[in-house]
């Protein structure tokens, strides 16, 4: 049985490339971004104005000028307009480009404009006030967002603007998530004393979901020949395999078997941790294959710790590992790593890490009450409450 | 000029319902529920086996027996067997019923089974072990998840187990996105010297689509009569409009004139904050008028301040608030709140927030150096390093 720091090695270093497609730029949030992103021109593209008011030549206002004849109206959206008269001024526009012969805005609220000529209440102007210079922002040709982003609307404004209408992105891995397991039945039927309904496929789906992988399911059959045939064509046609159950010390668990069978290689099996020991995982040329214990904790903390880095490496991005403090005393005897339930508050600054009390790596319904795993190394069996953890959160907006 | 605080409440007391409608579990995720969901059965449903190994009458161990004959196997999704003989054993899987007659389950760790006897290795055996009782996590009736839960992941795996194939959930708000402004020019075309491209109802449609809400977008032309008739009818067939621009001292900012002259009332214009200032916020008896400046940071941080909690309060959740430790001096005079762009990182459970340079509400490239905006409090002017503030994250896994 290896340690989680070695599983999660052994994970990260067989890394896959999904290869690089390019969709409409207003459907790439979430998306990790395979290219640089460039100014097409300066940022500002034009001398701007940022307040609404009077453009001058400030020559004129140091020289103790205060009232100036309206020349004109310079408009967002229109094309430069010149003061002609550098003892007049041109009322204009936030977003509008500064007109010709001006360089200094003085806002509306410190100038009072009567009979076509506007007076300025104020003494405290200075030279090139209220412009947005050009350039100012960034240079034609600056990196604006660099390759492996992930696209988040802050980045959806800047390929607006410098007209990126497509955007080449990571494709995704094609994904096949499967349940095995006899005891299960769908969730519009009802089941028998002796049965339960499927759930971790779907909670899987809505993993991958917020990582914006959209996800197929099966179900198969506790029946060797059966799972080697589906496992075989599945092998063909996907990046990986999720699977969740058999792969534990059952007559039934038959799923190392297949895999052995059909020429995945194992990369290892059993991970000293709870819950999720029992977890599986192995390749062959074209496809990853996680093999999930099927307790729905199990699986639930195994994506998280194992599959969401994986696709974070293959698609090129790092993620800052999250920390948080531990708000009550915990002991845990097992040598392995426990990755125990915990309620996440922020309190001045602080991330606290409240423990729910659930009943083990079958109570499906612990998930709910709680939005995070704390992760508890299995060199000490005594946590104190105030020590700082690495957690996985699970929810997020 | 009102403050962000008396900005908010207004925005917090207009909160509007959106009804409810029955979705797809699977198409739920991030949307809130709007019924309790209870279990539909005990949860677990029958004494579960917990273990693959051997199942015996633990009477039988605390009298000295050590080796058991296997009676047959219980495997999961069958129907329960009982054990016949109590001297006996029956092989079990995780997830089977727990056969009739037996109360203790050995995992096959602890046992050797040669001939069809299994021989327990070890004297540390619990009565009832290795069994997930019936009804231990829950029983039928129990509320499992609570009426305004954001549903997960978590829930996902919930609602699949008690059979909810359709869930109640809030319905999202119809909202039209509208910009103004004739500089703008759309994403595909080459602008001309004076104009940009749209960019900020982009950014609005992202900025939505994290609360899972689907918007429409529109532009329309600085002109009144044609602002006046487009808005009427936003205004019959939407619950929200958004707007960007045209709402400061320019002489073709007409939106608040449009909107009193479609009796719209307001409610405010203009709150002592920096960026963000010009904010109109207005509604009529069908729909809410939120029309942010049209500087790029400004709309940003107006609808994760302002939309935003409306929106959680209208559909009924609570979001926590989060703070993070400023993590350089910052020193800010005018009497407004200023959303300053800061840089998070999670260090020895602490939140930091570290402050990027920008050049202005105009530096739309600057949200992407960022993650959130620090809000520091009107009343002082020097913010020192090691304090601690309110934050709004805009990114998130």
């Amino acid at each position: 049985m290896i340690s989680v720091k070695e599983a999660k090695n052994i994970v990260l270093n067989s890394v896959q490339e999904f290869g690089v497609e390019e969709i409409p730029f207003l459907k790439s949030v979430g998306r990790i971004l395979k290219e640089e992103i460039t100014a097409d021109r300066d940022f500002p593209p034009f001398n701007r104005v940022s307040m609404d008011g009077i453009a001058i030549d400030y020559t004129a206002f140091k020289n103790g000028q205060r009232a100036f004849k309206v020349e004109g109206i310079q408009a967002a959206g229109s094309q430069q307009i010149s003061l002609y008269n550098s003892a007049n001024c041109i009322e204009v526009m936030t977003g509008a480009i500064l007109p010709k012969n001006t360089n200094t805005v003085i806002r509306y609220e410190d100038v009072s404009i009567k009979n076509g000529i506007a007076t300025i209440s104020i003494n405290a102007i200075t030279e090139a006030q209220n412009i947005h210079a050009k350039g100012k922002d960034g240079k034609v040709g600056d990196v604006l967002i660099k390759q492996n982003t992930k696209i988040s609307a802050a980045e959806i404004g800047v390929l607006a603007t410098v007209g990126k209408s497509f955007v080449k992105v990571a494709k995704q891995p094609k994904v096949m998530i499967v349940s095995t397991g006899d005891e299960l039945v769908g969730v519009d039927e009802i089941p028998l004393e002796h049965q339960i309904r499927r759930s971790n496929v779907f909670t899987l789906v809505s993993l991958l979901e917020r990582l914006h992988i959209s996800s197929e399911t099966a179900h198969i059959t506790d029946d060797k020949p059966i799972l080697k045939s589906k496992i075989e064509r599945f092998l063909q046609e996907y990046d990986v395999l999720l699977f969740s159950g058999a792969v534990s010390k059952g007559k039934f668990d038959f799923l190392p078997e297949v895999f052995d069978k059909l020429g995945v290689k194992k990369l290892f099996h059993k991970v000293a941790q709870r819950p999720g020991k029992p977890f599986w995982f192995g390749e062959n040329e074209s496809c990853k294959v996680f093999a999930f214990p099927g307790n729905p904790i199990s699986t639930f903390v195994n994506c998280l710790e194992y599959f969401y880095p994986w696709y974070y490496k293959s698609v090129g991005i790092k993620v800052e590992e999250e920390t948080a403090i531990l708000n009550a005393d915990v002991s845990f005897k097992p040598n392995l790593t426990y990755f125990l339930q915990v309620k996440l508050s922020s309190r001045f600054g602080h991330l606290i890490a409240t423990p729910i009390s659930g009943n083990g790596s079958g109570d499906l319904a612990s998930l709910v009450k709680a939005d995070a795993f704390i992760q508890l190394p299995n060199d000490k069996a005594d946590f104190k409450k105030g020590e700082v953890f690495k957690i996985i959160p699970y929810r997020s907006f």
